[in-house]
């Protein structure tokens, strides 16, 4: 099979996925329009809350730090894929416009067209509107980051986020919030897209194993968590001392 | 625990690990002075040959596709931590030069002196010498980026390699390589540095858990391996299809 790359991103042409064709299926189907667009320091605010729903529901909503202004000061310092990068999906019952011009010339939005057979009753939706009533709806994000494998001699992404709100669950929003993020790393050239599941969630090691992913069985993530730091002037010299759980370069 | 983050790098004041203090231990020992600094694009061909040779050691040589020459157009190409980022560990048998110039605004590098009972026998010396001989020898590496916590609202490192050559074994200087990490870390204020493990590599697990770190039992690595690419265009709009294995987004 071909390896194609493509170097740096394509024009901005925004992308329509295929089955916009209605026809008949209109006739007993609500189309909702979708789209996924690259998320700027305007979207904070839906960001911090998308994450903080994503903690609840993994049951660790008291481990989150996260504020809106913690995530402005260390997202969208740099431009998109150099580093952590997010794509919001959003929802509307009116199409969409093709071109979301902030972000445009990093990455055309993609959009598709679902038709569903019952409406989505969305309480939340008013905390959800980034460009006000009756705007589309923020449904759901990803964040990602470039990350490198040594053997490809290639970079890849990183996928640390994905979440779709709980009523628009099951409907094929996260595969095209994942898909969004494989087409971006196809059009660089890199090599992998990675991520991390729980092993006992089931199904979604189903869905990852459906879409074509390897769940490595054999790797564990080790993880350093710095608690403390430490710096004293030795003569001319700095002595730096890591302190973590109090196993780690503990000052002698 | 306080935790006090730091801003920016330190600046450049070389870093000097105890234990310089030889006295009498210095009558029965061979003193072999290390020194950690950042690699450079001129570093590439060590690069290339210590990637071999944790491929060879992990059994997967077969698999290495790194060249010189993609390292080179992939490696180096953004300030330092911002990216792809390498530490060289080099060692000698004389007291190493405290500055490293070319690297020295962004990193100052480390340097300890390992007062060994035996001399190392290094028959590869000569393909590892940055300087030419009779030069300091590189005997190891480790390759790491920034990866992000949203619970966090942090950055954090990821450390994709860390690799001691054979001969320099169980002295300590794996453990030197991940505190360079971990302590650049901290100087950025960074959360976390996490890497991966074998799970039958009970002697790695065991030295990971010493030093501090938590090895995550019920997290699994998943990955998406892009093995092609198509373009076509349909009437004004670009369609990606992605074939990884024949399962994900194969056009229908």
């Amino acid at each position: 099979m071909a390896w194609a790359a493509v170097d740096g991103p394509q024009p901005p042409v925004p992308v329509v996925e295929p089955n916009m064709d209605l026809k008949e299926e209109q006739l007993s189907t609500i189309p909702l329009y979708a789209r996924i667009r690259l998320a700027t320091k305007s979207d904070v605010p839906f960001i911090h809350k998308l994450i903080h729903q994503l903690a609840v529901f993994e049951k660790l909503g008291h481990l989150v730090q996260a504020t809106e202004a913690s995530l402005s000061s260390t997202l969208f310092n740099s431009p998109p894929f150099q580093s952590f990068t997010v794509f919001l999906l959003e929802v509307s019952p009116t199409p969409l416009p093709l071109h979301h011009p902030p972000t445009l010339s990093f990455f055309p939005p993609i959009h598709k067209t679902f038709n569903l057979t019952h409406p989505i009753d969305d309480p939340d939706a008013g905390d959800f509107l980034p460009e006000g009533p009756p705007g589309p709806v923020v449904a759901g994000f990803v964040l990602f980051f470039p990350n490198y494998s040594t053997f490809l001699a290639k970079p890849g992404f990183y996928v640390e986020d994905l979440y779709v709100r709980e009523v628009y669950r099951k409907k094929g929003f996260g595969k095209l919030l994942m898909k969004a993020v494989a087409t971006q790393a196809v059009r660089l050239g890199y090599g992998r897209v990675e991520w991390c599941v729980l092993d006992w969630n089931v199904n979604a090691i189903r869905f990852y194993e459906m879409i074509g992913a390897d769940v490595l069985p054999d790797w564990r993530i080790c993880r350093l968590t710095v608690l403390g730091f430490s710096c004293e002037k030795t003569s001319s010299y700095r002595e730096f001392t890591i302190e973590t759980d109090g196993r780690f370069w503990q000052k002698k």
